[in-house]
């Protein structure tokens, strides 16, 4: 299959430099302000984003180095598949999270609850819709069983250096 | 800033081989069925995803060519900023859909509420966790005032062919 060529479209800028001792998820950076550089080319593109609580980025996984196919996520003990965790080391290292839009001006975007590190390339933003986005009757595996019920108390460790 | 290079890991195949009249989102989709086939050297990554009952999937519109930054989306008459809709022409043209997962036989993966094209390549699977992936106290501008509040029923035309 042919390869896909991603050209970010801006930067998002976090309080986390490091991999180890960030959040998660975005659920557990509640608060946790950042901001994203949009490249001034794709301004246009934010007409009518600013009616929206909460978007959903794409982002490059930039620190992460290669990957494993069986990993030890940070909210367990044992080995699960890599697509069955979030981790970042993946064989595509795109991440996603939704988190809070506070404010656009102009092509910089503020928002809330980010749990990427510092620097990350963007890739896309979608607008979060919950008829589109939440699912109902979900059995989440092992993520239901995981030692750590209280996922938002998490830090990363530095694991996935 | 540097482009990303991303390799597919498998494709989804889908009864939807025009980009017309196609479900616009998964949740159009009840009881449409696909199936990925993962390249089998990302098997061992499948690890535990058996549990989950949704998946979310990334993958290319690969049929997408060009993006306009503002366009016109099928659930409404008025022009928007392309990143606060989920047109699939855009400037990195990467889909994210949350589909049942319905069962897994060595590297084919069976699932339902597919609302993508056949033949997608896919990115990414990641496990769907409603603690993750759900928000509360949400607005969604201009997609919860659009004239057409049943998305559910709505079908592709062929704008973004």
């Amino acid at each position: 299959m042919e390869t896909i060529t991603l050209n970010p479209i801006g930067k998002i800028f976090t309080p986390h430099n490091n991999i180890s001792d960030m959040p998660i998820q975005a659920i557990a950076a509640d608060g946790v302000k950042g901001h994203i550089e949009l490249l001034p080319e794709f301004e246009p593109g934010l007409k009518d984003l600013d009616g929206f609580s909460h978007i959903t980025l794409l982002y490059h996984f930039h620190k992460a180095d290669g990957f494993e196919l069986v990993t030890t996520p940070f909210l367990d003990t044992a080995q699960h598949g890599v697509f069955a965790t979030r981790a970042p080391k993946r064989p595509n290292a795109i991440g996603i999270s939704t988190v809070r839009l506070t404010g656009i001006e102009n092509n910089i975007i503020h928002i809330e609850q980010v749990d990427m590190l510092n620097g990350s390339p963007l890739i896309d933003i979608k607008p979060f819709h919950p008829q589109f986005d939440h699912r109902e009757n979900v059995q989440s595996g092992w993520l239901e069983k995981s030692k750590n019920s209280t996922p938002n108390q998490l830090r990363s460790d530095d694991r996935f250096r």
